[in-house]
């Protein structure tokens, strides 16, 4: 049997997590290729944007000056001097009483200093402009490094990068972007009772749910999971599933085996390694109790309950936060009814979102332990913290969404 | 200059697109390959969950009848006949005042109803075990079809599969599912004054920014982006451009082009094929105003402002909620500003979310139209509609997450 040592808060457990996580190492990638990747660096601008002024409007450029007194009862009248094409640098000038038609994002000529909607405008006759309303310097107009100026730090490392992030990456033509490599993270279930997918279970049998769980929420904190296959509750293959298992990874996460089974050698072979270290073996937690944490090396195994929906809830508690700081995401809601905690352990409760005409409510899913059809309608889970005894119904609690 | 045909309302405009978009393929995936896929049909159960009783807990199974009347300071003592193991049928049967130890996840023996922890018993000497809390019928049991019964639909179709679901449906050994096939979707930026990422832009030149956001957006609802070459503004090039992209695509996305600007042939080029029809030109939105639908036999092109800040709002506005219905992400928070709007049209405002004590704030990100290092900032954006003329400081609205 075990020894029962190190049972921590999952806070304690988390930073031992992050403690001994692997360092991240930094890629450069194409840009098109950075979608929901993680920024590792600061990133400043290399250059102006826009490298020049431009009108935002299509109309006419103008003196602002010129225009200051005009209405639509007494236009005022202007020479059409030229057009500026889109595009191309404007080689002529706009002198006193002058203007040239200028398309949305052309570049303001030489002499004017702001654009004017071509609304309120009319043409008359070939080179004759008449004006309807008065416009300030600057106006319908964007200045050179108005939107960014060069040197400016426009995000931060650790951001995720979605599709406006790439667009502006895009604008100052940053077309290699250092992100950091995403982690290579081993699923290994154990447990002799587990059967791959495919086969029928037959009593006492259930199926590797795990492996494919905790792969698709590895692929969502943007980690590359790798699934090994099943492996028997025997000393001696387990190890060397586990040695080669943690060869190709940066992390092992190891499913099942970590309760007080009798066939339970999980814990012996973590630490049958050289330079093997107990993090921890059980968090004060429900669900996810028997969670365990060994460092071998410069690498971490984790150890998840077997239960699907205590493996997942797990991960998402310890783990995701760690792989993915950014995809953390909160909302908050009015509980629709008590929940009841004992006092000394955080519990984790799956919630449904619900709206209803006074916001956002959250229905706990409660139920017998480790139902994996009330984890699939969850929307995210509540936290209730170590010292407290329950949540009242109306309480306004943060649910941290899956 | 084309005609100015059609100006809609931003959900007129979406219906039109709705209504055209192509129809979706269905394709069976492995389950590994589902994550963030959507379920194109509904889902039920083959087969009972658990299939046959199993104990929640490490302990004793019983007879709960036998454990009625124990307590700490009158422990009841049974006798332990047998133990269950893992994944192992049960081949012995507990009579009165009988146990046997049962990990958790255990098959219940015959004769036995309940479970008691490890943690209420004591063992004395091999064959006794003393029980200090009594368990009704049922506790820490979960009973056959318990989980998901067969026959019941435990997902609809349309749902976005993530781990949670991927793990019920590896539960119940459904390891090839339906879901759509992505669209395909091509972009294609057109524009005498954009050049490549990797250019430097001359005066009066803009980089190919379109093409990178929108592939990104695209991705992230789950499409398949294809990223064309840039084509100059004459008809002959672009109309070859579009019939090789409408070709190999379900959806043609065109940026650039579709405001009154002199070398402008796009809507010219979409309506030269046969069959062609314009569905819009114009939608009453701010920004996206010159936003441009056309049919194009079973095809559907799609003309997006050529400004990247607001191509990427139109995108989100009118196509994501089309491609992805279950995407849209929406969290209610407080303005901390008055933004005025003109009726007559929608507006959106692109907003950054902030916390503080008393809920969510949004915070709106004024500035001249079209910057792109305020969309970059953006969390989402907020909605102000047709017939409005503002919204409030301090009033709660509906903030759309990017």
């Amino acid at each position: 049997m075990p020894e029962f040592l190190k049972v921590l808060t999952y806070q304690n457990a988390r930073q031992l997590i992050i403690d001994h996580f692997p360092s991240r190492e930094i890629e450069y990638l194409p840009l098109e290729m950075c979608n929901h990747r993680v920024l590792a660096m600061d990133i400043t601008s290399p250059e102006d944007m826009p490298a020049f002024a431009r009108s935002t409007v299509d109309g006419y450029a103008v003196r602002a000056e010129d225009t200051f007194g005009s209405s639509e009862s007494l236009q005022g009248m202007m020479e059409c001097v030229n057009e500026v094409r889109m595009g191309e640098e404007p080689l002529f000038e706009i002198g006193n009483g002058q203007c040239a038609w200028i398309p949305t994002g052309g570049m303001l000529p030489t002499g004017s200093n702001a654009a004017v909607m071509v609304e309120y405008t009319e043409k008359l006759g070939e080179d004759t402009v008449l004006v309807s309303r008065p416009v300030a310097p600057g106006e319908n107009v964007m200045l050179k490094g108005e939107d960014v100026s060069r040197g400016r730090t426009i995000f931060r490392s650790g951001r995720i990068l979605k599709a406006q992030e790439i667009g502006l990456l895009a604008s100052l033509g940053i077309d290699r972007v250092p992100v950091f490599k995403p982690y290579n993270i081993g699923i290994l279930s154990t447990g002799d009772e587990i059967i791959p997918l495919d086969q029928v279970p037959l009593t006492g049998q259930v199926r590797d749910v795990n492996s494919y769980s905790l792969a698709a929420a590895l692929e969502s904190c943007g980690a590359i999971p790798r699934r090994y296959p099943l492996v028997e509750d025997d000393f001696a293959s387990l190890q060397k599933a586990v040695e080669n298992a943690l060869k190709d990874n940066d992390v092992l996460i190891m499913s099942g085996g970590s309760s007080v089974g009798v066939a339970d050698y999980s814990v012996e072979v973590m630490l049958s390694f050289p330079d093997s270290e107990m993090l921890f073996h059980g968090i004060a937690v429900k669900p996810g109790k028997p969670t365990i944490g060994v460092r071998v090396g410069e690498k971490l195994i984790i150890g998840l309950p077997g239960h699907p929906v205590s493996a997942l809830m797990v991960f998402y508690i310890l783990f995701a936060p760690v792989i993915s700081p950014a995809s953390v995401r909160q909302v908050e809601a009015r509980m629709t009814v008590n929940v009841a905690s004992q006092p000394g352990r955080d519990d984790f409760i799956p919630v449904q979102l619900l709206q209803d005409d006074e916001g956002r409510e959250a229905k706990p899913l409660l139920g017998k332990s480790g139902l994996m059809s009330i984890i699939a309608q969850a929307d995210g889970y509540v936290h209730i913290a170590y010292e407290k005894q329950g949540i009242k119904v109306g309480d306004m609690v943060k649910v941290n969404l899956f």
